[in-house]
């Protein structure tokens, strides 16, 4: 897979609620696909068809123990998709102190205090 | 929209290699669906549906003139899907620094100098 299209999976991996409450759960240790299906309320087939979206998508491995097969949450993918995103930073940041700026002068027209005084 | 249902189609929006290019460009500044074409050699309709998820998952928004109606970068869904990653990013720093140690023991064991030294 091409940087490229490994965003596309991860991100169409994480475009589901189950899918990212079961990395918010593996976050906190390896569990199988029986522990996971638990909290959910889902069948252990619903569970697995959302397991492989997330290891196609590199986010999580599965153990080898065969009985078991513990799901891992990988963090590469995570990072990688974070990466992507954190090159937007500076554009969210310069807009988001525009608006505290806009919001300071409106308060000081109003004879208010303006922010962090 | 709730939080949860935002981030979903935020994802998925993002999950296309085309509306991640979009994404690009705007942030370089605004633009009508004409410029937006031209580079990607698709046809106005294939711009317009991918414009539509985008504006759908708040990502960018349209301009009132009528006639160009430019087509604007929005921060707010790409800070909030950062932020969701971001509450990974001690799962993977934590990944990455045991890898490293992992690599410094190994160079350590061939007699070679650990990094950063």
């Amino acid at each position: 897979m091409t940087p490229s299209s490994r965003l596309d999976t991860t991100f169409a991996a994480l475009a589901d609620p189950t899918r990212r409450a079961i990395l918010a759960r593996l976050a906190l240790g390896e569990a199988s696909v029986t522990e996971l299906a638990q909290p959910f309320a889902m069948s252990q087939p619903a569970i697995s068809k959302h397991l492989k979206m997330l290891e196609r998508a590199g986010l999580i491995s599965r153990g080898r123990d065969a009985q078991r097969r513990p799901c891992r949450l990988e963090p590469q993918a995570l990072a990688d998709a974070n990466g992507w995103l954190e090159g937007y930073r500076q554009f969210w940041e310069t807009t988001f102190q525009r608006l505290d700026l806009l919001l300071d002068e409106m308060k000081a027209e109003k004879g208010m205090k303006p922010k962090g005084e």
